[in-house]
């Protein structure tokens, strides 16, 4: 008789998950994917969702889709509830799942540092439904400005407050401000969509904080010729339905959008594990669990130090970097082949886009800006899209919104349905 | 002094308001038109965004940017809750609006002749939250069946139901089964899509009711070897959330799309004219309301009889000429030229899609069926969108959904936010 294939729990299919999922490939293991959504985003491009360059489908795809010719793999669309360690089974909403190996792979949410009541006000960027929920209030603030009848409401509606000076949100300023000054300017009537004031809130002296000070300065030079109003050392002290209060002063704004914190996903609680302030659970060289070897954690979920010591990023390539590694320290337990040393990670260098011509680059022994930059940034982001398609699809788009400024997913939806006649 | 411009307000920015807009082009009229969505939809090609095959935004387009050239056009974005015909004013969420001239032309929205609570069970198809509404659905369907534990319950989350031959029941029915049958053939583990119930229901003697004999023949039976179960003369007794009732037995399906009758907006309400079993305004023959000749109904609110005393059909290219014709009847009266002759439609054929190489095209003196039908259905339809690059992404998609059959839009979006951790 045959030993029983080890199964394989994966909790989550954002870019470590993923790449867990497709390392296992060809292994004598069951892997079971689970996630919420149907679907894998690529979050780099969320922004352009939420400024209405893209669509949701050209940066989502079906999971089941993305691994349908890995046949030892199953995708479950369900919500995990809970982990029972000590009986290696996953609570979902689709039952319990039993495991051998467990990853839990779920990522990050918002933080809004013990302010939770301001996510009504100030929504954050993590899910196409973010990214469709700004884009509706960005357009809508424009057509309710076209109808107001009052000075200072208009104001209000034309200001847009980006919470956040890291990569998001100086890419939200950036594109925002482009709507403004250039894809509405001749839509309107009533209202100059050039008059509108787009004001980016960074609480540290910079923005782009984990770049290097003379990129940080490019950025900031970037985003001000472009009619964005930085505002550095300047932290939010409140937000309620018609702006932010800051230390001195408040701005009244219709739309606010928070890029400021991120917080992993219940996982510590889940898994009843040890945490860092923001909620990455503190995991061993190996990126699994203090007394549980069968049980990893990887990507923004985890707490990772690397080896200068500092803490690993909330990035993509780290997350795929962890996902690629625990799939093959499974793969040398299954085999009982020499175990793997710990986890490294590689930064292959970071970015950031500021417009329609400018991004910066940092590859720590080179550094690029302006339109060389942009270049770079938009041929990295269509190589790593999943889909033949869709990097097509993509490409196409960003040159012809180049040469014509037009952005084509300018849809309004889910307004509520008006009664019916 | 120079006279006071004459205002024109058009409400709703279907095919027929459009076009009316644009007729008052460069003529010394102030237009409004006035649409409570931002963007008109490009409704004979929704089945397919219901289908997963196109996104919103390739079929739909700003208002305001289709009329941004338009000089004298305003574009408020704004519900119409009544008219005052004496006071010759719109009543709308954005305040009263005057006018000299006015054109209705809100369309018209699904009918369950009586039944107006079978819309929770089986939603229709006119609008882009309709489209997302059942793509959701219809992806949600195979992602529970795979969860399923009962056979039963497997079987009914497996079984659609399309209700209603025409057009687009017969374009939903076919484009399930290509899902079904070779989109997802391979993405699961546990179900075989390939097992999948769809069933389409026709109250009548034939699909396609409105093309000849044959035509319906030939759709029947593409249908047929497609996988669909088409049953005619089968109404439709009662809906409820598990399934449908038939004069003979039941069908339990957890899909049910209503695909069976229209009626017109509220329009004849708000105008308190006389009105058809449809609800469709019966207007004069230059589309104009008896007693007010500067009121105008157009498109699929309007009941006009065409000149061999048939009713007008409720197409696009009948909406089009219609706000044509009411454009150049509002310019002869500001310019002060001789009246038209009274509106007469033009029909330059019929057409309906079956699945990915079948169609049917009626031009009367010409039929064409089949693959040649499905390349001059998929010309045409490229054709008529608005905007250079949406012809050139949905024909790009076509073409590679044809060779490859994917479906690039399988996004299950806005399912209830999960309790954040």
């Amino acid at each position: 008789m045959s030993p029983r294939r080890p199964k394989v729990v994966i909790v989550g299919a954002g870019f470590g998950g993923l790449e867990a999922a497709k390392a296992l490939n060809r292994l004598a293991v069951d892997v079971t994917v689970i996630d919420r959504q149907n679907h894998h985003c690529f979050q780099p491009l969320l922004y352009q969702v939420a400024t209405a360059a893209l669509s949701p489908a050209e940066i989502a795809w079906p999971i089941r889709h993305i691994l349908r010719q890995q046949r030892n793999a199953t995708v479950l669309m369900a919500e995990v509830s809970g982990i029972d360690l000590a009986g290696r089974c996953v609570q979902t909403s689709a039952g319990p799942i039993s495991y051998d190996y467990l990853v839990i792979a779920t990522g990050a949410t918002h933080s809004y540092f013990g302010h939770d009541d301001w996510i009504d006000f100030a929504p954050g960027l993590k899910r196409i439904e973010d990214a469709t929920r700004i884009r509706r209030s960005i357009l809508l603030a424009f057509e309710h400005a076209e109808l107001a009848h009052d000075d200072a409401e208009r104001q209000r509606l034309l200001t847009f407050v980006i919470v956040g000076g890291g990569a998001t949100g100086v890419e939200m300023a950036g594109a925002i401000a482009e709507i403004a000054r250039q894809t509405l300017a001749k839509d309107f009537r009533r209202i100059d969509p050039r008059s509108s004031r787009i004001i980016l809130l960074e609480a540290g002296p910079r923005v782009l904080p984990t770049l290097p000070e003379d990129l940080s300065r490019y950025a900031e030079h970037t985003l001000t010729r472009m009619g964005v109003d930085v505002r550095t050392s300047t932290p939010v002290i409140n937000c309620d339905r018609r702006g932010v209060d800051l230390d001195r002063g408040r701005i009244d704004a219709s739309t606010i959008i928070w890029a400021a914190g991120v917080v992993a996903s219940p996982a510590a609680r889940w898994l009843g594990a040890e945490h860092d302030r923001a909620g990455r659970v503190l995991v061993r060289p190996d990126l699994s669990l203090p007394d549980h070897p069968e049980v990893f954690v990887i990507g923004d979920a985890a707490g990772v130090h690397d080896q200068t010591g500092a803490m690993v990023p909330g990035v993509a390539q780290a997350a795929k970097q962890m996902g690629r590694y625990v799939g093959r320290v499974i793969a040398a337990r299954v085999d009982e082949t020499p175990s793997l040393p710990p986890f490294r990670y590689r930064s292959f260098g970071d970015l950031a886009t500021i417009g329609r011509r400018a991004a910066v680059v940092n590859f720590g022994y080179l550094r690029l800006k302006g339109f060389v930059g942009w270049l770079f940034w938009s041929l990295v982001h269509i190589y790593f899209l999943i889909g033949v398609k869709n990097r097509f699809i993509v490409a196409f788009t960003w040159l012809w919104d180049y040469l014509t400024f037009h952005r084509g997913a300018r849809l309004i939806t889910e307004v509520p349905p008006p009664g019916r006649g």
